[in-house]
């Protein structure tokens, strides 16, 4: 029997996200990439700009202008924010699934969006459909979603990090989620600033970010609604001399409802049937690298001897589980695939 | 006139801790280093080892048991735990003074060291003496100090880093301080383990140390002295793949009585007379880069919008006002040098 | 039909090239790893000690006293020097392929083995039936191998880019050929020594083995076996601060007889229906990154104008093509498998 | 008596050069920086854009269309290539001295400067009386310069390598000279370029410029020159995932009258009288590090067994010896101060 190949195309294939979808689909057995677009560097071998491609990826890049993406399956937005939002209409309308990598539909408040991203929502209605894409939270919505907005690479880890608590109502809202985050460079793009290059950044770290961040809208709805509730929520990102990885340290305090439960237990019973989570036993200190461009993200608990506290720390690739890996898983369950398909790859370590 | 030239011993020269006193102290005016020990290295040229010191520091290593520290005026300890304590009542009674660099002369409680070191106190009324090495904070005590402790660190960047707060009863006690500190790999010795090495630290990170790290210990008591009063203190050290450098991002929940404080303006006046303490302007975000190789410590303050916390953000270089440098600023107010002798070394960057 | 399963032993599984065999082999369609042993780490879960195998590999290391080898298909050596030739004997008569990824099937010269490597051969018998595992070079060999000596890293590198010209008789052996070197830091295993820690190693570089390594006379054999004729043959390896990855710089005269020879052509149809060998178009600069995890090896030819000299480059990663990867690609050659069986593992970029 | 202050104007202050020179300056006894330009930054506090300059650089960039330099006594020009020479008459006529880091005063022929920099040279009566600024090898002229070419990074290393040899005639000519040099990132300048960036430039390394280097020319000039006689030459630059730090392996072939000639004895005779060329002893394997920071050079001399050719090591600190330092070091030079005036700083390791 005939393996079914779907017809990908990949809007804007040159940022660090194109690359990673390119370097997860040439392999994906269901997968067919029929195009790949680049304003600037159309007509260039994609196995040029990216010689790690050479002899799996044989297209060249496209002009958006000139390609017709209406015959795809399904297309996955590479670009920046505000680009899928305005193609999103015109594919829907030929049948073409959207998976939009960037900002466009992970905000269901467009005020919100609006006061981020600095640009008005070009189409509130498909953005009301739009399914925020973590399979581990919404993976019912996402069977059936026509649009996804793939998360950001720190909400993956501070959601999964916490669902299981929010869940059960065993985090005390009297005082903030407090989320240390910590982002390889990669995190930034294949934007050419003096900011990200290797004799600034290197041997060097700072926060950023600190008096607001675009994450913090995104994680804050999503954790109110995982929730139910309000609540306060602080969040420090950090620049850190790695490529790929990323580390989230989150502090929070458990309610008195928490004290009888067995909180390793909870985790391990939650997250028991999703490949892609792995919870480490008790006392175990994550490291990035045994992520490092896989799909795994990995979570490990620690109570804070003598306070109420729990830290929780989880790790992720932010090139894979918090972006095009976590895209590609999206894709799977939509057209029915097995949900590790193509995503079969194993860490590198060291 | 000739100028004064100090007797310096070393105990412990081959850690980094050691080869920074010797960069500093090569080309500290007032400095004259006559003995660098080593168990392992009696013999060899400190240049050899250290090809960074040719033509600085001409002597070689001795052997511990064969050199007579009694003849210097001052004795620096960049031994592990346990090493100056036993060594420090016959260098006192020789008029000797010490600075250890390592834990011994730190922790007033013996309890508490010794349920963190794993040893017995040797010698308590020393050790009750002793004078916290913190000059921002203890400079009169420095002056006439025999002993100092050297504090860790991670300890020198949350203590300035809150001091102002404290002294003004500006922090709400009813939640804990939570202070995520990253360093860089230096901070771990020059120890051969397979977890320190390039492929296994390099574009990788990792929290360590959660459930207890011995600096908690030690922050939290200066913390309260500092305070006088009871308060809860969470302490995450982070593994930084970087040489040096030490980021610690510390959230503090603000008293009542912080709203009407300009912080910027309390913390710009306690540190105005202190050289190697920077209040950076608001909305600064200092780059632990700002800070490598050199004495400087860097803070900047962030209210959290919408909260009554505040982030402080301290760097430092974890070996210079980390380790020696602030050893050699001790130096110098114990024996009445300028504050800066020696320390006027320029941060490199890039 | 059932797919075949081989069952597999790793002898030493705690290093950088046994971690690197079960990152291949764990999700190699042919593999079943049967047993992985280690003396120090006997009775631990691999998955513990390398958490990026967690979910993929669910065995323990085995005490290599008390586990029967000779139940295997193959056994692969990821050990020290000199441990694979003592146990082969028992192997073979079992019926057991052997690849050793270390020297003691490399070298059918026993004096110069013994003088490289401080230990009499225990085993020239079989050494002299072993095969040097390069599948370029020796497929035919391989195909009915018993034994393999799997080359060292950089022998890979000379050796692979020099071929289609020592082959052809197109360098001028009156001068030396001269290869200059440079491995990332994982090329000095998984041992705790201070030269390799982080703080050592990182943001710094150096030349080392100039006045002799190992893999001299293993190159220096090998490219005198290709040319059929004496040579001189300069090798200068370099560690540099990465953690993975090969690039050697060569620099060959060309013989009067190259003049007329199309030498780009010349490499492409040499390496025409070699998977794992990408000749680049010229004037191309390979970058190791474009091989980074993967089982590529890529050649460049630039030739120095106004001379007679070529300059090959040749980057490769130094574990996979270097080592494991080269290793499975032997053991699927030897077993009738599918060359590129386990090993269509994509470059990471970045 | 008043210590002698010059009054120093840098033309291009926000370049990596422009960095160093602030940071060697800042505390150089006789300096005082009167004005630093930028076309982009100016008005933005030098502090502000380099905090490490925070407390010892109190100026603002100046704009150079408004800055008045001929009141300076010296202007360094750490800007593009053919910002100096469209200024240097302008300046000379004040009386004002000129150190040009760029490559405007280095090359001799103006064919080779046009062919290789892409414009006419524009003062070639300035250009005949440049000196070419190593002091090591031109110290008198130095002296009395009214302009020096500060040397390109990569040609220090070369030159200062093999100027023994050279001067005594004991290359053999008859094959070409081989430098294998590597660099770190900043010698590309802090320029946005993608190529540079940390997530493209990490974990990384390649050849560049294999078919023609900017340096090859200078080096090759300042060869023929030294040696007085015809020679040939290649060179293959490397970048290197480091911030800072150059290594140069040198392959030469020794002619005969090398035979009887103690080299290692050569060097050090050579060099004994220069403070900034450490003449390693035999047999050390110079790392990058030893230098980083200061303007230290150190070369080491390997003879390859069984053949006549010589490995020679050289490093240094690229932004040091390799540009500012060096300027420095051709001010104290030109202006009669101790050569090593404001260059005693120590080499940062770790």
């Amino acid at each position: 029997m005939a393996i079914e190949k779907l017809k990908i195309g990949i809007v804007g294939g040159t940022g660090y996200t194109g690359v990673e979808l390119l370097r997860l689909l040439a392999i994906h057995p269901n997968a067919d990439i029929v195009a790949v677009t680049s304003r600037g560097e159309a007509g260039m071998p994609v196995g040029e700009m990216f010689p790690s491609l050479r002899g799996y990826v044989d297209i060249v890049f496209s002009d958006p202008a000139k390609v017709d993406l209406s015959l795809c399956d399904v297309v996955f937005f590479a670009t920046p924010h505000g680009v899928a939002m305005n193609q999103a209409q015109g594919l829907l309308s030929a049948g073409v699934r959207i998976i939009d990598l960037a900002a466009d539909f992970r905000l269901q408040d467009t005020g919100v969006f609006e006061k981020w991203y600095k640009m008005p929502h070009s189409c509130p209605d498909i953005l009301r459909d739009a399914v925020y894409g973590i399979p581990e939270l919404y993976r019912n919505e996402i069977k059936s979603a026509k649009v996804i907005g793939n998360p950001g690479c720190y909400p993956t880890t501070v959601l999964l990090g916490l669902a299981p608590l929010l869940e059960k109502g065993l985090i005390d809202f009297s005082v903030p989620i407090i989320a240390d985050s910590k982002s390889g460079v990669s995190g930034a793009g294949r934007k050419a600033e003096i900011g990200f290059l290797y004799a600034e950044a290197s041997d060097n770290m700072k926060a950023y970010g600190v008096s607001g961040h675009r994450h913090h809208p995104e994680i804050h709805a999503q954790l109110t609604q995982i929730a139910g509730d309000k609540l306060d929520f602080i969040f420090v990102p950090h620049l850190i001399p790695m490529i790929r990885g990323m580390l989230s340290t989150i502090y929070v305090k458990l309610s008195g409802k928490a004290k009888n439960v067995d909180l390793q237990a909870l985790y391990e019973v939650r997250y028991k049937n999703e490949q892609f989570v792995d919870v480490l036993p008790t006392g175990t200190l994550p490291e990035t690298r045994s992520v490092r461009g896989s799909n795994q993200l990995r979570i490990a608990l620690h109570k804070q001897a003598g306070t109420d506290y729990l830290t929780v720390l989880v790790v992720q690739d932010n090139l894979v589980k918090g972006a095009a890996g976590q895209a590609v898983q999206n894709m799977n369950i939509m057209f029915g695939f097995n949900e590790n398909s193509g995503l079969e790859v194993m860490p590198l370590l060291p």
